[in-house]
């Protein structure tokens, strides 16, 4: 009988064995995919001081941030705080830690983060995040927005899905550009919320959206029209200036997009569109965005994000660190790819060989065969006890694809048969 | 200029680079021995319910739980709290999952864990534990106490150390029994305490403080005997038994201790012996117990330890899972293997390979080229942008081992040279 309430906490990811495997195939993916880019792996504390945590954020963010304290301490002494993102400590990093890294910075950071969500289905408040940025002192060149794109459709890739995934990409310069060039520059806040949420109301609400800031029937045409574009890179930057809006950061934007369509194309990638719907929250971002989705399951919505930002560290230092950075969220990602069953059919058994033996007299031999096997670099388990064979055969033919019977024959000859369990 | 202060916390582990590769290779290479052995990897959250985490701990280690909230709760509000280490979220997840898990259950536990310690160098609050548990319903055979150990010994291995590791194993039944056969049942805790903190402090205070504790010179005499006998487990048990103290549980003890010490013969592993002084703690531990050092760096102390339990979870459930486990701390363990230069000599660059585009244009057959170089599983990282040449040269030696410059000669000709750095 249970003496106490033993479900993990709401929020929280627990997997049996054989379902971990599955999880752990995919962090171990993206980490492998990750430093074949040449990214450098790196590790901040979860535990950082409060005032680093909220010298940026404010709103909701704020109110998500756990704060911790021991048992004898008052919230009133909680001067630390579990983070709620990797960006924030990166930023702590680069600036404690400049003078001993190289620039660009390619760096990798993957695990747990926390945020005091509302639990939901498919939402974390301990949720595992696998991170890339490219961090350079004053300017980093264009590039490395391709770099970091195709590094997360590889990640993507190493996974094996049963679907195909889209990287949808725009530039914040073309819709800052299209909203100077219309003269909206006031109402450039409520348009860029309005688009970002388009894709999870109807749209005839996104449209009286736009009549309720007070777009004229003109206005509002134009920022229909241009989020309805997507494509190819190029075919979509003819489109945007077939509005007819004249505007030079527009045109930069443009010229952006195109390059990092261009650099993708060069690295063998066609899972990717110019889409200008993508626009990505607020402000941070300043150039490329990115979005990927799975095509064929559009609800459930962006599994990866990223893109560049001006500015990593403005609120640490006065030193500028641009960069470009990305990052999937494992914990949901995991959850919607195994509750739609579109990952790899890897229902593998986790050990390769159950070396068992008959009786006791038999466990000093088959420890030393199993070390001789593991040498070889196989998965092997010795199941020994005073059981009958046959149960612990029946043991064996659930966690292993063949079983190896160490009797007196078989010890006395060297010589022994391998059983494969189906 | 900082803004503000930008190091990480005290007793958190941060490191440059270069550094926290050494430290994934030990993460690594735990991961990968844990499972040549056959144990199932698991993750349970590292927020518990605070209920759960209080069910049996009290003292110290009450007092050093980090509970969390969020900045509008107050402490009392504080229903949840971070793990401080791997057992108890693993007692709960037997106990909520024994239906689904097929025992004995090998399992594996990697992950972070939280300890409000009094922050001191070497000491961490915030740390990465590596633990392996063998859990049965009801029974365990002896068997797995030595596999338990091999596979804690093989971990060290893959560490590839410049010093040796030695195993210091005993039986937590020896001393309760001569603590019977002596008739001291009454000053159990006070022996136990007084022999585990022996090698802390001088000898002098050792035998003061048996004095104090009322033992007689003739017991005082056998004991600290006792404390001095170790080396191989069949001649220990013999010393042990001359000190003409009968009873049945020292026996038990004995002949489980030569059981272990056969099994890890028959492994093909020398580097333990049998060791009197080694207690671990006071309750908990029932049978085998074990700690493992540096013989060489005495100093350290105790690098890994574990042992055998009865009951794991009797404080969630009715039900009896006896187990056998150890764990390793890796962030200490790394520290100071780090500050005395144990660890393997691997200065390696983490990049195989830097390609260099002269200029933009190059862009493109570069990365083209850098994905096919990955796909056949090299690291490759492209060093872009409109520095000079030997400014990109000079970025890639830090960082990469040879380097491909890319210039119009070899796009036309798709030939090109590999230079190799130091």
């Amino acid at each position: 009988m249970k003496k106490i309430n033993t479900s993990p906490i709401s929020g929280t990811q627990e997997l049996l064995p054989e379902t971990q495997v599955l999880f752990d195939k995919l962090k171990t993916g993206v980490a492998e995919r990750y430093r074949a880019h040449g990214f450098l792996n790196i590790e901040t504390p979860m535990l950082e001081r409060t005032e680093v945590l909220l010298a940026k954020v404010g709103g909701d963010t704020e109110k998500q941030i756990y704060k911790v304290a021991k048992t004898n301490e008052t919230m009133e002494d909680a001067t630390e705080a579990l983070r709620f993102d990797h960006t924030v400590p990166l930023a702590r990093y680069i600036v404690e830690h400049e003078s001993d890294l190289t620039f660009p910075l390619k760096v990798s950071q993957m695990g747990e983060n926390f945020r005091g969500e509302r639990a939901q289905r498919g939402r974390f408040r301990e949720f595992y995040q696998c991170d890339v940025d490219i961090i350079a002192r004053n300017e980093l060149p264009l590039f490395y927005d391709a770099d970091v794109i195709s590094t997360l459709l590889d990640a993507f890739s190493s996974f094996g899905l049963k679907t195909p995934v889209l990287a949808r990409i725009s530039n914040r310069k073309i819709l800052k550009g299209l909203i100077e060039g219309l003269n909206l520059q006031e109402k450039a806040a409520d348009i860029y919320s309005i688009i970002d949420h388009s894709e999870k109301v109807p749209a005839e609400k996104t449209a009286a959206a736009f009549d309720e800031i007070g777009l004229n029937p003109d206005e509002k045409a134009k920022i229909l029209e241009f989020m309805e574009i997507s494509g190819e890179a190029a075919a979509v930057a003819e489109k945007i200036k077939a509005l007819g809006v004249k505007n030079s950061l527009m045109d930069e934007g443009l010229s952006e997009l195109t390059g990092v369509a261009e650099n993708l194309t060069a690295g063998g990638y066609d899972n990717f569109i110019a889409d200008m719907r993508i626009v990505r929250g607020l402000d941070y971002y300043t150039g490329t965005v990115f979005e990927f989705i799975l095509p064929e399951y559009k609800d459930i919505g962006s599994v990866c994000g990223g893109g560049r930002y001006e500015n990593l560290a403005e609120y640490f230092t006065d030193q500028k660190f641009p960069g470009v950075g990305g990052s999937i969220g494992l914990n949901r990602l995991f959850f919607v790819l195994n509750e739609k069953k579109l990952l790899k059919d890897v229902e593998e058994k986790p050990v390769d060989y159950a070396v068992v033996p008959i009786s006791d007299k038999e466990n000093a031999y088959a420890v030393k065969m199993a070390n001789e096997m593991r040498e070889k670099g196989a998965t092997v388990t010795v199941v020994a006890g005073d059981k009958k064979l046959g149960d612990k055969m029946k043991y064996a033919s659930k966690l292993a694809k063949n079983a190896i019977v160490i009797g007196d024959a078989e010890v006395a000859s060297g010589k022994y048969r391998i059983k494969e369990f189906n």
